[in-house]
């Protein structure tokens, strides 16, 4: 097959200068040829999910549905809020998960990364995260666990200047293509 | 002291005919002589959390952050949405969080009830609520857990019918009201 | 190819009676004409783990290895002991995952079972485990999740009476086996 | 009262030269004046917990039964294994927890310590305990979370030389008294 592995990446705080954000932009870089990466960066303009509301989703809601349908792989990039995966990430996680039977994330290979200004790098968040993806059927590589610790020294102005940074996101999207084409049989 | 001890609940889901809602009211009503209960509704009203903006809060924001500050205790009630916290009602923890030096809920005693529709009754989002908890300095009680596993036959139009139930929120109640004491030296 | 998918099974408590290792005769039983189920019952002689005698180990941790590395897949099956994973369990993990570069688990597809008294069928052990299965490398299956609560009513004298939980052990072992077929590329 | 608040620590690994044995020989040097601190270091000795010999424990294992319960707050130190609790603590652990209705564990006091070579010094050992915790009844404090990562460049032939970690194990002690001193009224 001539087709490239389609990757979404989405995650990164709301505000402006946001670390994960930059190692979204930083994987987009560094796709592989074989793939291609596409950012999702709506998810700061979804209301909170409201079950009411599921049947009757918000346009921008339907749009990050589609695309996670439509792509290969996830990679999400996440800060850690409070010793767990943000509010607002976890709560476009839900929108995509539903109505019942309509779960976009289902059966899809997935990455994590995430950049923290503490010594642990967002590791609370993305075990969190795996657990998550047990009920929305995510399948998880385990390695490279891409915990950008001491952000503030690593990244600057939404620029990573740190190598070995840059080399583990490297190492995840190889790792995660791989894995994609050894579960899709592709 | 014949002053009350006050106990702050929230949570629920957004939807109206709320399993978790339900609970808030039971604990309302079962709040020993003691102390009173009062429920803070408006958690589906905040915006997505933005640092950006966690200098300029919301009205709502402020509101909640306060309520938070002046009670001795807290009550959380909570779905379990995709094996986790729901988004809504990390939002609403990550706003009382911040800013930074000004989390409203350090220090705080908490409970937390959940209800779900699976066999779980919310158990998986209630541990990830618990390791919430140690970065908000909070002091959860451990005993009893209040689980509703199966709530469409035990809840409803928002009426808890099961007498188990009411029981295990009464002991709840009970716990929590004595552990504040305990800890506060009251 | 004519060669079946090899299964390892370990785990279940010490003492008679088990209902996991119930389970584990279950699976053997269940295990579907592709593959070959293998039972390894010697967990509990081995010695407590100390790096000391990491290049010397006991015979019976030498087979532990040598069987889970010619396995293509490993079915665990494990009570919940205070809400996480049995020592004696997380001990035979610990011996298999050394020494450092030879870990025993490395890149193996997994699935979970686990039986309690409790309503909820040792699924806090499970989430431990998977936690586990991250640094091991491991690719555990999602679904079903076989969660077997209120055993004492449905498994008696190492028999499982209660069909539902016999026919979820079916699906475990078919979605294993599916799951390993598309990971090796077998 | 005249007495002293008693403190019982235990943990750290099996091998000579423990990273996390040195962590509590730090803390019984550095425990303030209106407490005690015993280590206890047997729980290597301890057989594999088998519920049949529950009613009928080994020697070693009714003595740490009986410290236990003696002592007013606990400190555990911990490596972490394979992203959880080393099998042996947990065997200790599952020991002292029982027979049904005799958990020795029973509302005390807790802090936790840890120590590894990795960054992360041992955190995902430390959230599982907490969750442990939980069905143990016991009351850990949040605060200093004494973490102690690439400990090889800290602690030499059982000795910490790094000063911010001493300084974090006498915040720890600390806070456990005056938590201990709080919860129990003294």
């Amino acid at each position: 097959m001539n087709s490239k592995i389609k990757i979404l990446g989405f995650g990164g705080s709301l505000r402006e200068g946001s670390f994960n954000k930059a190692l979204l932009y930083a994987a987009k870089e560094a796709v592989p040829e074989n793939a291609e990466f596409e950012i999702f960066d709506k998810i700061g303009t979804f209301p909170l999910f409201n079950q009411k509301n599921e049947n009757a989703m918000p346009l921008e809601v339907l749009e990050f549905k589609e695309k996670i349908k439509n792509s290969d792989a996830i990679v999400i990039s996440t800060p850690e809020y409070n010793y767990s995966v943000p509010g607002y990430l976890k709560n476009a996680i839900d929108w995509a998960s539903r109505p019942y039977g309509n779960n976009s994330f289902e059966d899809k290979p997935v990455a994590i990364m995430s950049a923290s200004g503490g010594m642990l790098g967002g590791a609370r968040a993305q075990y969190h995260l795996r657990q998550i993806f047990v009920f929305l059927n995510m399948h998880p590589i385990n390695k490279p666990e891409v915990l950008v610790a001491n952000a503030q020294e690593k990244i600057k102005d939404g620029i990573i200047s740190d190598e070995k940074t840059k080399e583990q996101i490297n190492k995840l999207l190889l790792a995660l293509v791989e894995w994609t084409k050894s579960i899709k049989k592709l």
